[in-house]
């Protein structure tokens, strides 16, 4: 110990420290909490840790989380709509765009973005699961919900490129104020493209 | 999965949020960022985790945290001064004092501090550490290093009363000004103990 914290709890302050967001007093707060954990829970809870490889997998489908590597549950629910297709960057913004509740089709997990600077190749995302999903027939509109910054729109040019041979709409959502917004907060882009995107009142 | 995370890993986030600074959003970056970890890593933290309530005691001559159930690096090092004993109420602010690199003397981690509203017998502290400690004999000065809150100061009060019967001095660091703080951010308490406290400026 030396002064410092028993051998096994500063690895896992080292440990936590990793996680984003985590910094080292966070960390040390963290690890002592744990500490004060009953013995069967931290059991359980590194069980849960250690197994999480076996117990969370990747949906054959729309290569997003799923039990072991089963279908996910979205993939699999009957009532969902085939004929549009959401395209992702990775699970928090599929789980953003569900949690609108405003879109009822399927999702394409990428798996990430292109960097205009790196390769634009598109290695490494799910490149096959899109041209499969969209070949497998029903889908009429494949929505880019990319992020508006830099690789979000240079991976939305390159996957616009890559579904131009297929019979289907792309489109990508609208740009604008966010809701309950005040405007002397945006930013000159946002309100450039609020402005541009202008609509009636009424609509 | 239904829409959410694989239950795993909502069961993992459920956990993390538990965490001390830590909310729904944090947990679920966190879990994410573990599942993107190799296998064999995910599986190491795991038995760190599991295995804490093994791998880390508690020191039996001042409380604090320690090797299994070993003295600690503190208590063990013969160089420490054995005259000076910091009582502190838990490890964050044992370390706290350490890193300050200005005590050399021991410590005794109390475990807690008393509330004033609760029961002021002081249950659950390690009391009984504290005497034998005194009692042990080469100590001349306890110094309650506690927080300066509502708690903090009661527990002074009675730990005050508790070593009446020693023949040691009971002191308590100094209030005032944070070093390298504007005064113009000090709170009228801070400045009013400074105030109190004030000393020549030669000293």
């Amino acid at each position: 110990m030396g002064g410092g914290y028993p051998a096994a709890l500063e690895s896992l302050i080292g440990e936590l420290k990793q996680l984003p967001g985590v910094g080292r007093r966070g960390a040390e707060r963290m690890a002592l909490a744990l500490l004060a954990r009953p013995a069967a829970e931290l059991e359980a809870l590194g069980a849960l840790i250690g197994t999480l490889p076996r117990t969370v997998g990747r949906c054959p489908r729309c290569g997003g989380l799923s039990e072991a590597d089963a279908v996910c549950g979205i993939c699999g629910d009957p009532r969902r709509d085939d004929s549009l297709l959401c395209v992702v960057e990775n699970m928090p913004q599929l789980f953003a765009v569900e949690a609108s509740g405003h879109f009822r089709g399927r999702y394409l997990v990428l798996g990430g973005k292109i960097s205009p600077l790196d390769s634009e190749n598109g290695e490494g995302l799910n490149l096959r699961g899109l041209c499969d999903s969209v070949e497998a027939g029903n889908v009429r509109e494949v929505i880019l919900a990319l992020s508006s910054d830099v690789e979000g729109r240079a991976t939305a040019v390159f996957l616009a490129e890559l579904l131009e041979k297929y019979p289907v709409r792309v489109s990508r959502p609208a740009l604008g104020l966010p809701a309950g917004a005040n405007l002397s907060f945006a930013d000159a882009a946002t309100i450039g493209a609020a402005l541009r995107g202008r609509v009636g009142v009424q609509d």
